[in-house]
């Protein structure tokens, strides 16, 4: 495309660079960007150094026709953003009376005191566009200069995603017009990135322009994107509609859902439409399954509770376990992990109970039960499956990939 | 410092770019390469397009002593990090036979058939010095350049992880001779940004050269990061320790740990060193507390288990709330949310109860009880206290949040 809008994000801040936080932002303003039909060249970090700021702004403006410039922006004196974009723009700082009005507000209704660094947020560039940030005291800018658009916006996660939703990318889509980038994603569980390659070659190298495919592999599954570039929405829509019907056949039953449908939404979007209710028994995730269903809005319409059994004793008093079994084949084993499922099932009065049991690690781990020796179960009213998982030996990855494994043995029971 | 080495972390993938994932690499990066030393200038991201890749090679080039790349080197046709490689430093792609047996013995010790795609991932650039990973099929490569190191890694984080752990941060160490960077990290939790500063200010402007400060606010606390630079380890150390001593009267309420010390890590400790036992009742939460809690390697020597009680019905058979006071006062409420604490300390058997019960969002709210709507309480063998939360409408930082407070509320009530 000729007329392609490009665009780059800049995050500022010593504690991204020096590892203190992990960026989220800027896979959000991916998203968002691209889908407006923005392309994004390049993301880049700086610290909170002017002459570091200043070279990336010098640099991105060689490359881009938008940049967007996250931090620095808060009352302390280690943000720099505002001075160091006067120093860039040659303009001064000039105190705004709106975003003032605003400052005192937010302070005023929290009943809290105003102080003189409080107050100084409402000083601007002289340049810029005051945009309005309703969950914060930082403002959000706008500045047009030489051929290219900067807006600067605070770091805070939540602040910038509602300056960037209701103010910024409508501005966006006025200020430029731009063809459209559209994408498609194939979700698949429980086959490896080369495997699915190979399986999908032929396919794959008979995709016609401009559609391109990238392979986004992530725990216990690997996405798989494709995108196209065009000026008709409808017609790039059924574009990548006929090449998914094409795949599919050929990856189906790794296949649980598209876009952003993640796993525990597919399988919560079930359990709803067949009115079914479900109660989970974690032993090794510790609670991590029910923060993952219980993370999708809604999901109190089948999600009715859980027990976290790190103890033996609950295992038996909450979960019914037979002390026996405890004793004879221990807590991880297909014979507790079975009674587990089927417990939590009858506990909590659901028709589906699913449960995990293992060493995730470091420590714990036994010659014969090694650090990653996991069951998992589901119980329903027809039958209880269960099933050993052998991983690897990080307590993290062990914990999310139990998840994962789990909610896709749920998943497959109820398409049963 | 004059010597100071320069690095810049380069990560390379369109799904970074289009936001398909977020990258937690680089932050982790971040970490290591400040604790030997090594002062990251900038951190980048551009997709898997070989000019951009070649763009940011020689631009980083100018600016840095070593340059890590991370992503592109999957087996599949997006992957095109190594080819780009062979370009920029005019040198051809050869099979390396060390890396050959390693795929090899990778996939026959998984009994599992090897691909050609799989085999390519033995072909390196003629002038890598091969870095063996041990996690996976992509291999670790180290070159020297025109007086500049460059680092090539794949992209999956355990992958990177354990080759920068074990391979290439000692091979760096030894590479160059660099000067120490410490950082000392005081953890806040309760108090706000600018009250924050605005109480430390005098403090914060005595602080000597070369000692800097920076604030990093997060979900429910502010972190104080003090960063010095030196020759003598043991002299920077006390340097900052003598810092901390100063400020520590002025917010001594609010701190609750030091550098990794998470707020989950210091509730552990202190339940452990008092010979305590946990239970969790979790409503809206949903699981999230005890995840937290129980992601810490070793809590299973205090965490015994919880009951996540979406439903009223788990709420009265499990943990013993009188059907009467749901009835009269609603799930969302301090009568509720005692009994809740109380209870699961008498189901479980814990010393310690904690409970949350609210209103998430983004349905559920009413006029009186709006979203974001908590009661969270903390039950021993003295008393239990309750507090009522009142946060916002998302939904997200709604659970992360109450999980923050009612682990400070548990924090609290153990230093009683």
């Amino acid at each position: 495309m000729t007329n392609t809008i490009r665009a780059e994000v800049v995050t500022i801040g010593d504690e991204i660079l020096f590892g203190q936080i992990t960026d989220t932002n800027t896979a959000w303003l991916g998203t968002e960007l691209t889908n407006i039909g923005i392309r994004i060249v390049r993301k880049s970090s700086v610290g909170d150094q002017a002459d570091a700021i200043l070279q990336i702004l010098h640099e991105a403006h060689q490359r881009a026709d938008v940049i967007i410039l996250t931090g620095g922006l808060g009352p302390t004196k280690d943000d720099i953003t505002k001075k160091t974009l006067c120093t860039y723009f040659g303009v001064d700082l000039v105190r705004n009376e709106t975003a003032l009005a605003l400052v005192t507000g937010f302070f005023e209704k929290r009943g809290r005191e105003m102080t003189d660094l409080n107050r100084g947020q409402a000083d601007l560039p002289a340049n810029a566009t005051y945009i309005q940030n309703d969950w914060g005291t930082a403002p959000g800018m706008w500045f047009e200069h030489d051929g290219c658009v900067y807006v600067s916006l605070p770091g805070v996660p939540f602040e910038m995603k509602h300056l960037m939703s209701n103010r910024i990318l409508p501005k966006l889509r006025e200020h430029f017009k731009t063809p459209i980038i559209k994408h498609k994603m194939i979700r698949t569980v429980g086959i490896g990135e080369s495997f699915l390659a190979e399986r999908i070659e032929a396919w794959e190298d008979a995709l016609p322009e401009p559609i391109k495919l990238a392979y986004l592999p992530s725990f216990g599954g690997v996405k798989l994107r494709l995108t196209t570039t065009g000026d008709n929405d409808a017609l790039l829509d059924q574009q990548l509609a006929e090449q998914v019907e094409k795949v599919l056949p050929l990856i189906e039953k790794n296949v649980y859902g598209y876009d952003d449908d993640e796993l525990e939404v597919v399988v919560g979007r079930l359990l709803k439409d067949k009115q079914l209710t479900l109660g989970i028994a974690e032993s090794c995730t510790g609670g991590y399954v029910s923060s993952q269903i219980t993370k999708v809005p809604g999901s109190s319409a089948y999600f009715w509770g859980s027990i976290v059994s790190y103890s033996n004793a609950i295992k038996v008093n909450q979960l019914g376990v037979e002390p026996a079994t405890l004793e004879q084949f221990g807590a991880v084993s297909e014979e507790t992990i079975r009674q587990m499922a089927e417990g939590v099932r009858k506990a909590l009065g659901t028709n589906v109970g699913i449960a995990t049991s293992g060493i995730a690690g470091p420590d714990g781990g036994t010659p014969e039960k090694p650090v990653g020796t996991i069951w998992i179960a589901c119980a329903t009213d027809q039958r209880t499956v269960a099933r050993l998982l052998r991983l690897g030996q990080y307590r993290d990855q062990n914990i999310q990939l139990t998840s994962t494994y789990v909610l896709n043995m749920l998943r497959e029971e109820l398409l049963n």
